[in-house]
């Protein structure tokens, strides 16, 4: 399999010379596998437009002359703040990763974005590659009771996780036997396959606008997702911010570093302002359940702040 | 021409009998024309789905037994305020609308959604009808030298007012002859259609799904969106709140009655907490310019709301 | 998990009155479970509009007066034949869809739509339930080695399909007991799930327009798609069938029983037509290899076509 | 105004050194614009991926290790052939675009494709170019009665194109000098814009990916799509076949000149290859009106082909 391996081997062009905008960041890692996971990889292969290009897709429609670059910094953030999206539908990126397939299939299956084109490595075509993926002791723990979707990694003994990366690789194994026994019958490996479970390694190529990818980076960096999706979407958005540093910065201000309050808790800001303990207002104004644990949350957020010296 | 108009003329269905999810309140104004600017109209031709739908989408994944009203409506309020958007992407309403073109166009043109689908009236297959927008005095408003993309009106005079209005009708009964003239001497349509001005009327159906329905309610109904525009965003927005009062309710709450603030203004919010006065953070904390306008004009949103009794 | 199971168990509405278009044939089987494979099922559960919604939208641009049926089923052909597609955006139908979870992924994976929408039981959120897919005898299959994405069922032993089926049995009964045995020392579901196979059942809802629906059923009822898939694309046309016929006769008549041939397999027609021999023309006209096997299969059903009596 | 228009106008980049994937053809064209119709241009200004790229895609899926170039071809002629369309997602275009607002509506409304992005020139925030739109005396044309949305270039009096030439001139003046009144007593330019025809100018840039590219090509080339939007459709499909050259010959070879036939029509064929004059065979054949018509239509161009020599 390591022959099939190889046709997916994508090499880096030698210098070519363009007219096109071009990336000095994006130039240096081209082709760079980034590693996730134990045996994952995200790397960019391609690009197409930058922060520079998202300032003159919104001249086009705000029209104004200057061209400083504290201004082109100025309207990136604008257009951020007040969520003027066509403009960063422009810049592209083209990707080639690697994952377990859990984490692929909800990688598709969300559709965390308006525009996305994927091509994947076909189990009906090819024999997978034999990398599986096992949850190594950091990444192990217990069901969350109170988020029904989550896992609580405290106080898991040693053995626990010996045992759940334990059944894991001999799941994976037996698995692979199987599998390895069918094709040596000459089943087809669209049957074979059946017997493949999830955290067995896939590879795909992805396309994704500059715009859809923050709404796909918000949403996949987010505390509450699935930590395997987080891994590689950190490693992604690492990527970005080095390509489209102004884009990534007027990302973390206005979307990723920011809260946003309902009426009900903007009512009590302004009680709080008026130097009012919130506890004694909750009830009043009828916030309670999971909204008022929710809003204690993001006030815990502020009061963790550095004051400004 | 008048002929013309009765092909697009659909009339309600008798009473059918249906095994399908209803909506009472969506029945009660089905094909009714609800009227928008001088000419135009928005009425509700069709639906799939109610809040109830969202609901029984979202159980899929999240799975819970329980089935109280206010479970159902606490489910919603607990997906609109965390973004998980597929389950309201199952409803789906269609419209028959009549706007101006220059409404119309803009209606397509910025993609307010990812998803929604169009049919229009065409002026390649048929003459325009006879309907011209004409702004009434209310909506008309000198440049704003600020908001480059507005209109300010105050102090605007009367017979300037008068002045505009006349333009646009000799503007519109011009054309209109030119147009005739065209056609009297049998000119292709698509041709003879150069000389007609973007406020002549257009029709078109218009699906869309409840979760980009809002995103296009949230774009043009805010109050920098183009004045004849959000006339048609608030009346079809009165229309969805009506028959999905549940999701609308949520919309409100924590959509367009919610404040986001960056992290730099949460830092100077820690500080009002403290119980110190904004505006000796601002410079230390670098908030200037353009940011800083609009944090004051949350500031003073936040002071507008009633106190908690 | 026959509790979780029953969540999403939705039951018919009572006989309710409505004003909307209503399709007397979708009426009679919505809510009724389709079974496919060995515990999979697919049902309508909600739709809206119908062969005549797609006439009145069609008619808001080409405009004609005239209403007779007849008049309409030809406008929806001619609309189909010439890919006037907009019209056929209008009708959508939601189902609810139980399949293995290797053909969900691939259901989600190849976008076979510009537009769908799904929610789908999460393994997060919620444990499997235990229905695997096995293959039954009947699509046991040798790897073809000519498409080498597919199946060839001759000549295989029954000894090596019950070989191929108790192993697939054996794989998903071991991974449920690994499974299980993890969730008995309450290693979070997240995990858990690592060691299923895609075998293994999921649940769906699925929103679909009518054309994007076509196109689904164009690519997975065609010959070469996964053999599970079509087991699911068969059942689902045969309900469009039913509930759009006019539409699906179009799409009989120009897409699924329609050919299409290049330049140059016309260049070779023209010189059947003059009563010439293909084989004596094949190699002069350059048509050669994998092309000139297809344009002989493409001959060979029109061979097998019925005269015209 | 020239000033507005400056701001739009963009430069070529220097010479930059990039590993990326780099197309001759297309770094000679880069920026440069190509004239349509009377003050329109198209330009290419950014590109990402080729035909490579379609063939590597491709293979991550099917998978095969030979790399000439006479398969990479053959490749790409397979997957035009059977629609496998993912693959040229892949490659993407971006462009800057002046035309008609009556084009430019088109183009945005008929959704031609899947995916594609827009930014245009705001006459909210700007006064328009005095560029307008007038017909040349060769574009000029009766109403085609058969053809409800076509002309007839036929017979045209060459004093009744003067004349309609006129008609628009005067027109697009005297709404430009309107415009310019109501500008000139500072009323709001989304306002004054209500005067303007839609003959005049607009510029928009535009994001592509070369498998809806094709799709626009299709519709957008066709005899019947509107004359104006044909130039630019015709322009915009030159530079696509010179930087694209295998994926627009299967293009130009499986779409563009190939001709698909119902099965009905399949049936005459038949009959044809046995010698049959078909005109015996429409009415026992039930093929009839406009369907008749087109099958004749397919008939004439097979016959106006050379032969094989």
């Amino acid at each position: 399999m390591a022959e099939e391996r190889k046709k997916i081997d994508l090499e880096p062009y030698g210098a070519n010379t363009t007219k096109r905008l071009t990336i000095k960041e994006a130039e240096e890692i081209l082709f760079v596998p980034f590693p996730v996971l134990d045996h994952g990889f995200v790397r960019l292969i391609d690009y197409m437009g930058s922060d520079e290009r998202v300032v003159q897709a919104a001249r086009v429609s705000y029209g104004r002359g200057t061209k400083k670059v504290s201004e082109d910094a100025g309207l990136i953030r604008f257009l951020k703040r007040h969520e003027h999206t066509t403009p960063s539908e422009k810049p592209h990126t083209e990707w080639h990763i690697k994952t377990p397939l859990f984490v692929a299939r909800e990688w598709y299956r969300h559709r965390t974005a308006q525009y996305a084109s994927f091509n994947e490595y076909s189990l009906r075509y090819s024999e997978p590659e034999e990398d599986y993926y096992v949850p190594s002791h950091d990444f192990i723990g217990f069901q969350d009771s109170s988020n029904r979707q989550g896992r609580i990694k405290i106080n898991v003994p040693e053995e626990l996780k010996d045992f759940t990366r334990n059944e894991i690789i001999e799941n994976s194994e037996q698995s692979l036997k199987r599998y390895k026994a069918l094709i040596e019958i000459n089943i087809a490996r669209e049957i074979a396959r059946d017997v493949l479970p999830v955290n067995f390694y896939t590879t795909f190529y992805w396309t994704m606008d500059l715009h859809n990818m923050f709404h796909f980076l918000q949403l996949r960096m987010a505390p509450n997702a699935l930590e395997e999706f987080r891994a590689y979407a950190g490693t992604v958005g690492n990527i970005v911010k080095k390509i489209f540093p102004v884009s990534y910065q007027a990302f973390e201000d206005f979307v990723l570093n920011a809260e946003k309050f309902s009426r009900l808790e903007l009512k009590v800001i302004k009680h709080m302002f008026a130097g009012e303990n919130p506890e004694n207002i909750y009830e009043r104004a009828g916030l309670r359940g999971r909204e008022l644990r929710e809003f204690k949350g993001k006030l815990e957020k502020i009061m963790a702040l550095e004051m400004v010296s």
